[in-house]
């Protein structure tokens, strides 16, 4: 059991909250060391225990022994990169899921959070506090909420349930950006903008790789686990499951469409060197005739008769404005501009 | 339970259709607030409740209490951005879907359509009057039309029914567009094109994640829910499931011609800078050689025997006509133009 | 009940097949009017009654009467845009399939054909007569041939035998036009081609919509329907099914040497491009110095020593050359040419 | 039936060979007329009959009566174009697969081998002698093989193995091929290399179509025919499965290295044409300043201070070199050469 | 039975390792030949013997009848370019899988381990020492691991445990690599950036091929072999399985990277062709009309007045200023600079 991240032993904090189905069966305390722990009483039929940092291992071992997790769960919750995955053990559910954010350079993160699911509780382990389930908090001390009469599966549903909304959250963004870029490439297609395209097709990724597992958690939970889950609890997992199902097809629609960004960079690049090319070509096929007649009557020759005419040098020019002109109309009418 | 669109709650309308396989067994009623329909007494053996609007959430609600609908039922109801699918509750049957339609500067929308079928009653759902159903109020009207006799599940399959024909026109609509596009690029690519094609591919993808799941909503309540549909509109719904199954082949078809569009574009602009390269390419391999000699001509040197040869000047300028002519033969050959 | 599409009422056409297994048990017969099928009384065990022309209407629906056949049935044997399909119904067989065939103008189209399989008949329903089933009439009236011997069930087989057969002679067409626009696209790249493409890859898109439906129809008549189809037929249908695996698979590979051709298009005319550029660049960078030279000495400084030298304008043309043929040189060895 | 090949009827040799456990129980002989077939008595326990060219009718439907083979499998013998595959008929097991090779031109072909499987025989079929399964007769007279122990469904297996071995010789080739093209491309990409690439991509997919059902056929015979396989046998079987596997991944490797060469190709194009112009726009950049000042001062003005002064010329061509030097090296510090 | 590799029969090295639950149950000893293996007696009840180098048959044969292997299990360990695959053999289970390394010059290798499963022993075959098992002697000599006390099959999934942290090494060492070519790119296009990007390409086409196999591994023992893995074991194992899952999506997305480093390659090509493009473009306009001014009065008529004017010179220096400018003024409002 060891611990890699950023987390420093003194900053870990559990916090416990007990609750019933009756009206005022609610209490919520905190922990930061372990030893407040070993004498703790619970009073009321169900509890949620958070931890908030990971690094006092000394905590999270008598945690660990206390609810009897096996040794992989407990490298599960410490090991911060896992794929979201539910597992089975005599007596509890073990699940991890991503939370996923958006930083304030526009980059997509997530932290894992593992989940414990046994008979009347439930236990969470998260990095840092992010908020996402603060809300849950306050519903939960209301007397009247769902959770409190359906006790620790429901929590665990809306525990998911809040986790799903922020990938919503995510998408939104992503493809907010999308059309940004989308328009800035139209204004003028610059190397920028592919890096931009690049990290979108990233974040899109990251957020896939996120999201995959974790409708398979859900469906998992939601069809093969019915001793840990009601009946009515499974209905609203089944809402959960649609909802990843709809994430996942907007992020193949974002991807789709990050895709034909890149298509449209180039198209659009190669629009512009047409351009180009035409004024090039346009101006060279203009110039250079009338170039070369100004140099034929600047050459030395003896016997040069037209350079003795009266009229030769406006001739000259004439023509070379009846060429230029002819040529331009010729481009003109061939729809070069 | 919360409703976020256009709708304001006066606008909520509610027609009531009730009808029987009797000649006569024909009753139709609209309410606006849900004082009218709490006292409300049916007459006839099965009926059809259509609601349009969906701000009014007192009425709803009462519906909701009234048909034992389950807070997840209305609550996908009321988000009209779902996507489509069927749910089995304890005596319903719970089918969302998408009603697409083209808007007026060509782009592909939809907007939900709820359906809850239950024994004897269809309850549907829309947030506007699409006119997609009026034709069925007026069969249903007619004494000897198949819903009379077959109930409230044959009216089901007849909503499905017109839900999918109105893909078709859709479906028929884009592919009219792609081949004007198509057309319009081979007469000259522009990059207005390329955002028609993307808009175009946008639109194909919309209906396609709304084609893809109403295929499995259908092939599902035909198969799996023998309890509310009887064997003969059975025989209906495989009818629907093929005509979803034929779309989706459709769509596919269309994304494929408008992937190749894209790259019909980039070749055409291709070939067309070719061309021009080619000119240019030519232009100059012919007037360079020939400024050279006029430039060769144009020196001051003291000593230069051929300016004062009596036909120096005739020789030069034949010379160039002479090079000048072979190269363009030259390219000629190679077939340049 | 509709019909739409280029047949007149009076253009159809019911020809009616009896035959058994005896040597003589054959007898062959042509209705125009449905009056004609009424009094109508068969001979011999088995009949194939085959119409061309959907129009009359009247008639059609006679013979659904007559053989009990479904509205369902009735309508897609009118709609003539069908996806291949199979469908029980109790007491026949409904089977949809396509014809293809290559039209003057090289694009593949294809006409419906729906064929009826009951106890002791075979109906088949065509929009227009295409010879395709000619050869079959002549096997008939041969007392030796299988389909006496087997019945109706073998000649549903021979039918769709004999419409596999087709698809073997469009695919081959495609084959050899692929290779046809390879040679001129490899002798020098012209936009034509790459409409020539489109088709291309329109008619294998077109044939492969025909072909998967079909194998999905002979697999489901192989494996599931024993009840209409004899141990020894379906060793037959079997061997239709792996023609239409086989079939599937040339088309696929045909439409990888489709999407070949199209990059193949392009790098041909990147490398007609780039030796080009590199003409023009080779004559830019050998002509512009040696004109800078030119246009040095034509300048008309008083002092320019270099002008009066006896052998001034021979080592300037000597100078050139060298230039000129030095530049040469390196873009040889450089391998430019 | 009807044989469409290359094969006379004269040169159809069939050779006998009859085996046994025992040390010496080997025979082998030939006929080439069926006359000598007829009246022939077989000796040993196991005997394997392959027949070289398939003209001679008369005796393949001598041997098709001989042991019973139905029609179907009478014609796939003599149609040499057939997909791999493995038909269960009473009494005994059809196969039908292809011997790859590489032909002069570096191009792959392949010819079918068709093999009965029954109680105690083996009959393989073949166009030409192809000296595959030379070595297998070698290890037949051999007492103490594998395949006198293990009888007809061993043989079956090692044809198999040998079949399967030379897919690994002609994919080694083609690997071999591509390395070859890969280099020869990053010398300096010619359109040769595309055709040959073409080739190269023809070869692998002629490959894969042949390997995949070849896979699909020792796999169907490993598991599911334990009535002609001995427990024993299909070790062996599920050995040849899992090269089928490795060949099919190898291939789809190489298919991947193909793809990336076409790439590779367009990129090295693409990167010449970048340096091209590079050198074309630095070589015009620094000449045509140069040019447009020794054209100004070779203009004929009376007035023109410049032209008298001392030094003037030589002024100006310092001043030419100063600016030539000065955008050669704005070129070099923006990193052009 | 044949060894092709760079092995000598001296240098086959088997060490063998002896333990059991107890605190001084171990032992280890070496044989360098099989005469000492011949009258080896075990001691305690779980033995793991090693083998490094396989040229020396003849004590792979002892080794082979001693454990009663099968022929095909002697042919694959001795065949070191196998697919990862296990087999159930009767008495034991055979797995191969590959150990891969990063070779000094970047590229991705791999070696075959070959591992056989018994009752009470491991049997692990290697052609060379690879070092990535060291640490696990260390740890058997430990009483408490839990190797000694789950015994051979907790062994067999800590061989397999450490053979995919060698996989995570690779994977992470090829992502930063990645990140190398890609910012070498973004600083500046090299056709040498494309040959990386196809070793990188070919490096995780390599490590996926190893990687798909070991997964569908480490699935079948964890599910289908209860009787060599104990249940506790086999929790491990599903740990293992989430390992191979995670490295299968972590080099899909490096694979989704890599293809679009190409992509990136070539716009910023393009992006650099553009901006030369824009300036030879730009220099040309400005200076083709600039010169043929200059050419025009470079002319020798004898009639021109404007070059006996006072100002005229200076006039028409001060138009081509004018000319220019206004020219360079257009670039710079249509942003071309």
């Amino acid at each position: 059991m060891r611990y890699v991240g950023p987390n420093r032993p003194e900053d870990t904090l559990a916090t416990l909250i007990e609750f019933g189905p009756e009206e005022n069966a609610f209490f919520e305390t905190r922990f930061t060391s372990f030893e407040e722990g070993k004498s703790y009483e619970p009073r009321y039929k169900t509890f949620w225990l958070n931890v908030h940092g990971l690094a006092n291992l000394e905590l999270l071992k008598f945690i660990g022994r206390r609810f009897g997790l096996h040794p992989l769960v407990m490298e599960d919750i410490l090991n911060t990169q896992q794929r979201p995955k539910v597992e089975v053990y005599p007596g509890y559910l073990f699940i991890t899921a991503r939370l996923v954010h958006v930083n304030d350079n526009g980059e997509v993160g997530s932290e894992q959070i593992a989940i414990v699911l046994g008979r009347g509780f439930v236990l969470t382990f998260q990095e840092m506090p992010t908020g996402t389930f603060d809300g849950l908090r306050t519903t939960l001390k209301n007397g009247q909420s769902q959770i409190r009469k359906l006790g620790a599966d429901y929590l665990v549903y809306s525990l998911l349930d809040k986790l799903v909304d922020r990938y919503f959250n995510v998408i939104e963004h992503l493809g907010e950006r999308i059309e940004q870029v989308e328009d800035a490439i139209a204004a003028g297609p610059r190397p920028e903008h592919l890096s931009e395209v690049r990290t979108l097709r990233r974040s899109l990724l990251y957020v896939k790789r996120g999201l995959w597992p974790t409708r398979e958690v859900v469906n998992v939970i939601q069809r093969d686990e019915p001793d840990f889950f009601h009946a009515e609890t499974q209905l609203y997992l089944r809402d959960v499951y649609d909802h990843t199902v709809q994430l996942i097809e907007s992020t193949d629609a974002l991807r789709d469409l990050v895709g034909s960004l890149q298509d449209n960079y180039l198209a659009l690049q190669s629009h512009r060197m047409n351009t180009q090319m035409r004024m090039l070509t346009a101006v060279t096929t203009v110039f250079m005739p009338l170039s070369l007649v100004a140099g034929i009557y600047g050459m030395n020759f003896d016997v040069m008769p037209e350079l003795h005419w009266r009229w030769g040098y406006y001739a000259v020019l004439g023509g070379m404005l009846a060429l230029g002109g002819g040529l331009l109309w010729f481009f003109k009418i061939r729809r070069w501009f």
